[in-house]
């Protein structure tokens, strides 16, 4: 039933290998890898000598277990002799992802003193006396914290602050890349609810925006809701916001191919946690027809009892006909699935008992709710969250343009009209000539993304300035710039 | 009795002028700012026309109110019309002086995949399965916090979180600049020392050592201890030990140029803060002859009651003949004057009292506790934390190279051999062909320094390879080291 995971360079790995310098020689070893599956992206002569010659092959493999396979193929042929295997991946991890790194030279005496003592001082009693200048004279102006409890690690589950921190330290690298947002890991050696907002209070002087990530259901409501009460700068969960952001543009643009309305429509979601509530809170805003929650205790219906007070809520509001049984019988005849679940609950059968040009987001990383590939053949519209399959849904498309926007805008608070202009700049991202049932959200590369996502939060946030993205320079600091000289 | 402040880089404004264009009309302008008693350092030529010429004049002046001064004296030139004035330290503080960067350029799909999912999975399973990789894997290898609760700012006093961001953000600056150490700032919006002590330990994870700095004493002493006591990592504060390793260097090299032991000296210590304590500790524990100490209740003895603990140890420890009297009346007949306390304090006459080949570090900030010129007059060595003087004691001399030696020892604490060991290194920095009394430690910009520094703890850490600041890539990491392939 799982879907074959084809090989990928997040598994590449480089062997050093020795072999006898015959002329088929290197053809057996890239005959091997081959026939074990895995895919040769590079082979480099590193030494020679009459006898043997010494190469470096780079290939991508499906998974760890793939890789040993592959090894254990080329160690079993004659004359080869396998010296070492590196794994790419970890070598790029190697002591860390990201830098801090100084905007200031320090070349000599007198930048020392104007980035340092004695001239900081100045710098600090401005701020003193107007806290508000903390925006333009600090790096709050454009930095982000990235907060987690490692309770919910990507699929991973409950890791802990420390194997979540790579996680942490990627979303920091992406914010830089795709949004020109500096972010920094936060990652929380307590998963104590009440530690963790007094933590996050007490911290954030220094940022412009909170983005709390893989903090499990839940307890990430309430965290969430206690910092947007507590803070004056934007609390974002990126689990729940960036997801639903990027679900309602993915279904904004398929419903346009299908020719069907939101408002006619009937949803069904698997998974009813962080990510699968904010999709269902935001397509029930946006007048969404019906939806059936799903998730361990089945349909949500408000016939349950002993429900979380998030359950509770969607019992409350969904599942108009109070449906309560399986999920292959809550799809009959449904217009749209949304899987934020786990792996394999569909069939193709399945999909086809659903209503005609059905639309179908199985979202599970890294092994979708239903194979695309089969749900493909009864559905008009599938979309994944793999970057190997037609229309990936990945939240890179949402976080950092909404935080770039957010913070030029120096927004006190994420709201939903943020989400739903953000929502609509990412659909609207795939123009009318270009989209198709295999074009509904733009490529995670498309860098006209970022641009339009921030504009729309900006304008959402009643401050229309458009600001430069990597620049955050005199020009858009009004004070400073009335008052500023264009020497060097 | 204070002495006059210099104008410097620190103070550097820009002023654009229009004038006319008559033969004498620049001239007047940098007569007039050197008549106010600033120096010109730039001027530009913006604009012109046949009858006028619009200038950037850049001037250093020696603070504030200076600044106002010379731009009022140019404002009452006839023919002259200030446009507008620009401050060249706030310009540099505009949106932060550190930023956040990827080392992982996240050009293509590959990339992404390698960085973040699929491919960081493994690389958090790693970690969740050897909590040691962290070290290696993670920004955990190289990455310090800059921890304030913003209630002691360089002597501004109890500015809060937000108003001390600038001096955090240059002290990143400074470790990046000077150490290759990735320092992130953590201001904190609470000075309950309890608080701070959990919030600390719960972001630790992610750092490799851990940066007190402007915590107000007597609170700074109770949250290093408890937090080395809790953390894995070396906690360091960096008014108590930076200074204190800085002052052990200069006062060796000190005691060379008068030929004096430190068995033999007497010393006054005038300020029983974070650095006075730290001070005398060290010497204590070097074996100093003697000290006094000195702060608001007057020379501490065994005499005195109500004193807080960290006082009581002093006075139960140092003060051999039970001194109760006034400041001059200590430093009578004394070998070593050290202020960390307050400007002007003593005249040029009390020096004169202090025994034969006296030295004097007179540390206060900016204003020293006498006037460096008036103690030169009397006393063999004078030391001030003044960039305009000779022999400035300043603490970028130590932490950069001691978190340096400490991140490539992966060193679990910090230590006093490692105190001693950075103050020996710096000290022996100045050559025996080089040293005098009026180079008695190295310049700041002497680029020998952290890296010795950085060598003689990690010996100090019983750990004495030889690792490459700048670069913590595969070759220190022996488990990935043996496993990795040479292929980029």
């Amino acid at each position: 039933m799982a879907i074959t995971r084809l090989p990928s360079a997040g598994f590449s790995i480089t062997i050093r290998i020795a072999v006898t310098a015959d002329a088929s020689s290197i053809g057996r070893l890239t005959t091997s890898v081959g026939e074990a599956g895995a895919i040769v992206t590079a082979l480099d002569v590193v030494d020679s000598d009459p006898t043997h010659v010494i190469v470096d092959l780079t290939c991508d493999t499906a998974d760890a277990g793939h890789a040993d396979q592959v090894v254990e193929a080329l160690t079993a042929l004659d004359g080869v002799d396998v010296r070492k295997v590196s794994d790419r991946t970890f070598l790029l991890h190697l002591g860390g992802k990201i830098e801090v790194t100084s905007k200031v030279a320090l070349r000599n005496r007198d930048e020392l003193s104007r980035a340092y003592t004695p001239g900081v001082a100045r710098v600090c009693m401005a701020i003193a006396e107007n806290p508000a200048d903390a925006r333009r004279l600090t790096i709050k102006r454009n930095t982000v914290a990235v907060v987690s409890d490692g309770s919910a690690v990507l699929g991973l589950g409950n890791l802990g602050p420390a194997a979540s921190l790579p996680v942490m330290e990627g979303k920091a690298a992406l914010f830089k890349r795709f949004g020109g947002v500096d972010a920094w890991p936060v990652v929380l050696d307590t998963q104590d609810t009440d530690e963790i907002v007094q933590i996050v209070k007490a911290i954030a002087p220094a940022y412009g925006g909170i983005n709390l990530e893989d903090i499990a259901a839940p307890r990430c409501f309430e965290i969430e809701a206690r910092l947007r009460e507590a803070l004056d700068i934007p609390v974002f969960h990126d689990d729940q916001h960036g997801t639903a952001i990027c679900v309602l543009a993915a279904l904004t643009n398929a419903l346009r191919v299908v020719g069907k309305r939101l408002e006619d429509v009937r949803v069904v979601v698997s998974g009813a946690g962080a990510a699968g509530t904010a999709i269902m809170k935001l397509l029930l805003r946006q007048g969404v027809g019906d939806i059936i929650a799903y998730d361990r205790k089945g349909a949500l219906h408000s016939g349950l009892t002993g429900l979380n007070s998030a359950w509770q809520w969607l019992a409350e509001n969904t599942n108009k006909e109070n449906y309560s049984g399986d999920l292959p019988g809550a799809i009959r005849g449904a217009d749209v699935f949304i899987g934020v679940s786990a792996p394999n609950l569909l069939t193709g059968d399945d999909i086809a008992q659903m209503a005609k040009d059905a639309i179908v987001f199985a979202l599970a990383n890294p092994d979708p709710e239903v194979d695309p590939r089969e749900a493909r053949k009864h559905a008009a519209v599938v979309a994944t969250g793999r970057s190997d399959q037609p229309n990936q849904i990945n939240n890179v498309l949402a976080f950092p343009g909404v935080f770039r926007g957010m913070l030029d805008a120096h927004a006190e608070e994420f709201t939903e009209e943020m989400a739903i202009a953000a929502a609509r700049a990412i659909a609207d991202v795939v123009g009318e000539d270009k989209i198709n049932p295999t074009v509904i959200v733009p490529s995670v590369f498309d860098s006209r993304v970022a641009p339009a996502v921030a504009a729309a939060v900006r304008a959402a946030a009643h401050n229309p300035s458009p600001l430069p993205a990597a620049d955050p320079g005199p020009a858009d600091l009004p004070e400073i710039a009335a008052n500023a000289s264009a020497t060097p």
